[in-house]
């Protein structure tokens, strides 16, 4: 990335909590202009009047929300546009862009999955643009580095299965695991389910309260077990269950699995540790390393322990990271800086 | 238990969240006389000076805390003694208690292994008082009521293993489920760790921080497998991690396990109701049920909900109760009722 | 209060935060027959359905949620209706039920001051039913008993004034203050702001994040310089300034006045005590005390502490309660045991 | 600040919250050197080990804690020592590293005053170093540019002081406001109260928890009033009231002050910005503004809102700020980089 010319970017959907995390880094980012940001309620209002902690942020004083035109983001030269938008409505403002010739990284579920089958199955209807699905590639940068420096289209990977994925595809790489044994448990903070009005997102509604949801066939299913069977060479299936826990930021994920006999702790730990030892933004902690989220919320690590259950036989693997950047807007930026 | 006439009580160890939960408790029941509440480091104050939320209520303005003296127990004619004491504290008070005729029911875990063996693996050093370990009962009153009937010694069960148990009991007794394919993931608030002073139980640590600790050999474990291989009539191993979530009270766990061959979510269902459908603290949320915490805690309920995912052939338990109550005082005062 | 027949009661607008704890006081509460509940949104729903804390409580499980009607009200023959409306829609209501022989305690605002043209000033429009502010009585039991007791029509206060007003009202009486001298800086858990779906009341919104709202003019301001007034026997006039901080419930109010010379702090205490010494839920905490809303949240107490500040004059009064409960429900269930 | 030459920086008393937070800010800072952090209690302990967020940092995997002695912060060069160590303990540590030549910035009470007869009113002994008093220049950089320039030693202001004198600053000096109205009520997070085992802090005990404490004399009266009557030009006393609340950090104050006959919000608006428009960390919100810690929390601004009650005559002036930033370390780098 030139030094000296900034990459022209703009952030399609800015008002939510990803799209304020993207204001947060690319305002932030040496290299990059943010030249526009766009929100369909917010649109004509300073960014430092929607999100006041950006008050006072060089660039920010300046910066208002537009409408998300594709016609306007061409004329501002935008090069590369993040779409942090519901699911659904990123499909349809992507084609647009990345037939003025963007790059365009988006952080919904709208391009993750490369079966249009198995998005009908997960999202109940057919996908709008089935021909992009094949050219989009799965934004995981410690996994797919080379694919993401080359394309057009990044599906930037969801909160959850960034958490579960990275983990797991060393260990089902080099065989230490049955991939049919796999269960998967994993605590998100609230502000991975948006914000949007809803009753039960309300503080007095999370506060004080732990609950699994969405079980037993969570979305995001569908795109873990596209990833671990690609990592595995075989089909792999899961048991993923979802639970809202009272913090903001924050998803601490526990996966278990049988090991292969005779696999030790410390061909554990030699196999993550050969994935991820030069893995900017992955920190081992090594066996019996617990993660929390309070050491990562606010970055874009992804901090991953491990434990091997001589008693049964299994490996507990552990792994915190924040929701909204590891999982969302840091990893996108990961990914654009690669490409 | 007699209307006319209340049982006299003491509660040893009172000063602890748990301790708190019997006072709360204890006071409010009219078949009960809570005569005495020791603790060393409070002897001589009153309750409503060290728990101020007791303050007015009827019962406590009178009473002060005294030193664990069991000779000033039997004084005052103690006739059930209620231990909320740490771990290995307990079983030293216990003894001249029984001696001296009382009723003992331990909250703490030095009662509830039968195995001293497996008591010396779990918690490190030989059990004091092993001729005991036969005559206590453990005090889950859903599974155990006729013989909790007759007890002299209740070994009250765990925060977690109260949690873990209870979902499972019905389909490892009917034979459902494999029971060497049992994963379990649980989640507590900060209380579950006691009310001492101790950095990484301080508010600016706890608050916003989720993480797993004691992996992968919490203490529990060794409880839990011992009845679920009592329910099972075969020896079980399972793997059980546990995280701290920043709730105050509450227990929200989630259990994996394959179900045998053949066995529908509609048997699941019919064996958890036939277990558990006069039981009057557990409330079964049925198939798709995701208990919440915040709807059990401050209560003896414990919650129960299952699904059947059908991709893996997998079972998931889902349950939920208040930690200090269901999980410690509340059901200790059940097993109390019952004897 | 007969205990032998159980007075028929109806909770109008039952499916808020307010409403909830009057089902959970009324089902308690053995005095009183709970024998409908209105919700617009919910009805036709069950009570544990919506509320899934009630689930298995004695009473709950037959209770369904209807609509508004005041015929059906009459035609089960309620004696007193609870109104736990917004702002507006109570007065509406009230009025046939009043007609049709009820007891009405309005939760709202609607009848809360005796002067339409104030009603006026702090809520934007005309009174819809004046006629009916001088018969109502503002139910604050410590203060207003005999009133009340005499009522058809009992305007509940409102949770903040309840905490302003008991801490002044005996300075006030006994002119121990200086009226034109107060300013009262209150904080409130979000469940004060109801039930209803609201970006800025999200949990990832209200979490970590402590600010004042509604500067200078808050509406409860109006109920609170009433009561204030009448207690002075003079007009007085005062500054408020409301926060929100991230608990579920609980209010904690500091207030400040200057002494009247020569007013010292045993003179103080000795008129807190004179007023409140035998009103059951007050507890004082005495010169010195600082209430924590944790010792009062769930129940229907106000802890009341106070300072007096030699170097400036000032005397500091502290005051804790649930926002629900004493500030809400529970005054009002207060009141019903009056009338 | 040369941009070549890195400056050496230790921090004396790092194992801290306040602490952690000069180690990020420090470690981040391309203008300075951390050669050294000291803690009796981390001594020998690497620094990602202790503050495992720091892993992976820049600068941070080196790092270790050391014993703090004066003569291995000479040896190592260090130019400036900031102190993070309780009060009482930072006086005993500054006397040599001033003597051997550093630039020392305390962040304790314990050089906050100048009179060592109000140190002794608050503080309840004899100030160990009165003759230093003199030296030490207070180092709230918005008010004390010119004298932090200069310093030899600079008391870093307390952080409840910080969000009460900023605002008023401007009035008094101005003669907006009657100096003898003046109270205060501020509500901090726990981290406040530092990272020491104590059961009052425990998150069981302070989460759902409200409450004020050192009710009616805080310590950090003393440095408010020496402040405020140096802007006033004449004895200034304050009552001022300080509240826990449960968030991790944050402080957020509202201040009560009569105006002066004739002072119109616009006036004090000008005042407001003619004081503080080019101040590059206090962020002016405007007159109705309300500020919310969550938009501070993480930074080094302040930002100030106020209101004028026609009503009553008073200003409400409201601030919010990041008690461990603009109110501890975030502030003592900005006196750091003007010296």
């Amino acid at each position: 990335m030139a030094v000296m010319e900034r990459i022209k970017t703009a952030i399609v959907g800015a008002s939510g909590y990803s799209g304020e995390q993207l204001v947060r880094l690319l305002l932030r980012h040496p290299g990059v202009e943010l030249v526009a940001l766009t929100s369909r309620q917010e649109a004509g209002r300073a960014v430092s009047e929607v999100m006041p902690k950006f008050r006072g942020w060089p660039g920010a004083e300046a910066l208002c929300f537009i409408e998300p035109d594709p016609a306007r983001l061409r004329e501002l030269a935008v090069a590369t546009a993040f779409l942090a938008l519901p699911h659904g409505v990123a499909a349809e403002i992507a084609l647009p862009l990345l037939s003025a010739g963007m790059t365009v990284i988006d952080l919904s579920a709208d391009f993750r999955l490369e079966d249009a089958a198995v998005y009908r199955e997960f999202y109940d209807h057919d996908h709008p643009a089935p021909e992009w699905l094949s050219e989009a590639v799965y934004g995981l940068p410690e996994v797919h580095a080379d694919r993401i420096k080359a394309a057009r289209l990044i599906a930037s990977p969801g909160c959850y299965p960034t958490s579960v994925i990275l983990p797991l595809v060393p260990l089902l790489r080099q065989r230490l695991i049955d991939p049919g044994t796999i269960t998967t448990c994993a605590m998100s903070g609230v502000s991975g389910a948006g914000r949007k009005a809803s009753v039960p997102l309300l503080f007095a509604e999370c506060n004080e309260s732990v609950r699994a949801y969405s079980v037993p066939k969570h979305r995001h299913l569908s795109e873990i077990e596209q990833e671990l069977s690609r990592a595995a060479g075989e089909q792999v299936r899961i048991t993923f269950t979802t639970h809202l826990v009272p913090v903001t930021a924050g998803i601490c994920t526990t996966t278990y699995a049988s090991l292969r006999p005779g696999v030790t702790a410390a061909r554990v730990t030699e196999v993550m540790t050969g994935l991820y030892e030069s893995a900017r933004f992955v920190r081992l902690l090594g066996e019996g390393g617990c993660p929390d989220t309070k050491n990562v919320v606010g970055t874009n690590f992804i901090d991953i322990g491990w434990a091997v259950d001589d008693r049964t036989g299994r490996v507990i693997l552990l792994s915190a990271e924040d929701n909204l950047i590891k999982g969302a807007a840091g990893q996108a930026i990961q990914s654009f800086l690669l490409s």
